[in-house]
């Protein structure tokens, strides 16, 4: 019952199709670089480390085709998507194998496995938070489907189930793809985690009346000072849970810390396409002379956030960049 | 040009179907109770001033009924939505003038006449406001659709557009029934007033970054101190408004402040069905066996707004209480 959002075999990469579920289980089976970079750019594969690991496999697919440098290669997957910090490092785990003369495959497996592990240690790391908690808000999808297992603030959940905790989950559609109300919903209802679905707006007005006693987020890129990215509507919740006093928690693997960026002001915000929002011409939600802006993240200050769950255990923003200054090599 | 909600002719009730805007203009006419009970309940007609007045006039085609009493008529109309006020108000204005015995009909044309009139002195009084404001951003849909003419939120904005302000409005999508994207945008569209639709989440993004300068929303109901409830999502722009010390503005005439009630705990929030959230069965965004919880309206709290505009002017929350023992007698 496991939920595996990509996996490796035979030469090819297999791909869950995200933007088809929960209506279709479709799973898209790729064998050139290209196809991996437009998945990614198209969202077949989303979610910062789930992106992370599809680089690296696209760069094993580079390398079998013999075509294309390793430089190149890394370039073509870089340009997909500006904003998860995950995907620069999942490309830079298999380039450097393959221009050390190493396995690339061997590389991407072991990057993948990277990434899993962290996952689960984030789970084991941020279960006691939930321990005593009920009702807990999420936003995004920061499950399996974005990390290929476990997730990042669904791992701690799943962890505190599993230990017996009593959680109902809080999920935030997140327009305008609803990732929120698609995935997440998704995987929660594979695994009977009580859940319902609210509009986005709707999340402060639950914390207002008592209904939220935390709320845990996943990551696209988070600066040395703790500023993070993470999807649209992010920092409004982060904002409206420091108002009503409620914790408000970042889970993410080392691969989404980019320790180069000293704040959230150099985190790159990926605007796209105005049609995710208004609809194809025959469902267009908008007059047609109408216009729409559609910025994917936006950034949270390190002081609305409570604590980062890494792998390493709960860190508050202060301890931070101490922390990744001893963080494994990536 | 200008847009009408409703107009009453020969003893029919005349309402753009709202539901179907932007993509279609249907006009429904109706000539009986039930069928006015049923617009207001199916949101046919919204927006707390517009179902005022839609109900003052289902009050008229009761009485054309002639088999029904005004007591009775009056319930059926008050059950259709709980929150706003001004349902309360447009009912009353008709069925004291029935029960003494004077036209139905001329009670009806007068609320709605004062309604009309109400929306302009809102909009004389809020441009001030925004005369050296360039970019606003409003919440839902207050504007000639939600208030028969003119508008609340929107009416200072169009007022300042015609005294030579040069505005540009952020329209919050408005999940998830989507007023603002298709009404909002709508009206806009119409006037050539320069505007972007943005998904709900990312309000806060853009008012972080410097790129809102005024936040101005209707009311569906105004406590005595100033709580006041409207479409969900509000509490939350208007705590992020504040975060970011960015004015934050309630439009409302008279039959929207209901001085009967202390403070927001007072007021009634109706919880709408689920499957406006989730979608028909063919184009559900969830899994079957996922719930969604969907309260239509969440209550403000007063110290958030900067200034309520009124039919008499801007008023600071600290001074409603006062101003409000002097209004005009409903």
């Amino acid at each position: 019952m496991r939920v595996r959002a990509l996996w490796f075999r035979d030469g090819t990469l297999h791909l869950i199709d995200q933007r088809l579920l929960p209506g279709r289980t479709v799973v898209r089976s790729l064998r050139r670089l290209r196809e991996v970079a437009e998945a990614i750019r198209t969202m077949v594969v989303r979610g910062a480390p789930a992106i992370g690991v599809a680089a690296a496999y696209g760069m094993v697919l580079a390398h079998q085709e013999r075509s294309i440098s390793p430089a190149r290669a890394a370039k073509v997957l870089r340009e997909t998507r500006p904003t998860a910090h995950d995907l620069v490092v999942g490309i830079e785990a298999v380039r450097s194998a393959w221009v050390a003369g190493e396995d690339p495959l061997a590389a991407a497996d072991r990057y993948r496995a990277r990434v899993v592990e962290e996952c689960y240690r984030i789970g084991v790391a941020g279960a006691p938070l939930l321990a005593k908690t009920h009702q807990v808000l999420t936003h995004c999808n920061a499950g399996a489907l974005a990390t290929v297992e476990w997730g990042t603030a669904l791992a701690p959940i799943r962890v505190a189930r599993e230990q017996g905790a009593d959680l109902f989950v809080w999920v935030d559609e997140t327009r305008p793809l609803l990732q929120g109300a698609r995935l997440t919903a998704w995987e929660l209802a594979r695994e009977r985690i009580p859940h319902a679905v609210i509009v986005d707006n709707a999340a402060g007005a639950f914390m207002r009346n008592g209904e939220v006693d935390a709320v845990i987020v996943g990551a696209d890129r988070i600066a040395r000072n703790g500023d993070f990215a993470n999807k649209i509507g992010t920092y409004e919740k982060a904002v409206v849970a420091r108002e009503n006093r409620i914790p408000f928690y970042v889970a993410a693997p080392w691969s989404t810390f980019d320790a180069r960026r000293a704040d959230g002001r150099a985190i790159p915000v990926e605007e796209r396409s105005e049609e995710e929002i208004l609809g194809p011409a025959d469902r267009r939600i908008a007059p047609r002379s109408s216009h729409a802006r559609n910025p994917a993240f936006d950034v949270t200050p390190a002081r609305y956030v409570t604590a980062f769950v890494t792998p390493v255990g709960v860190v508050p923003p202060r301890r931070l960049a101490r922390v990744l200054e001893r963080k494994p090599p990536a």
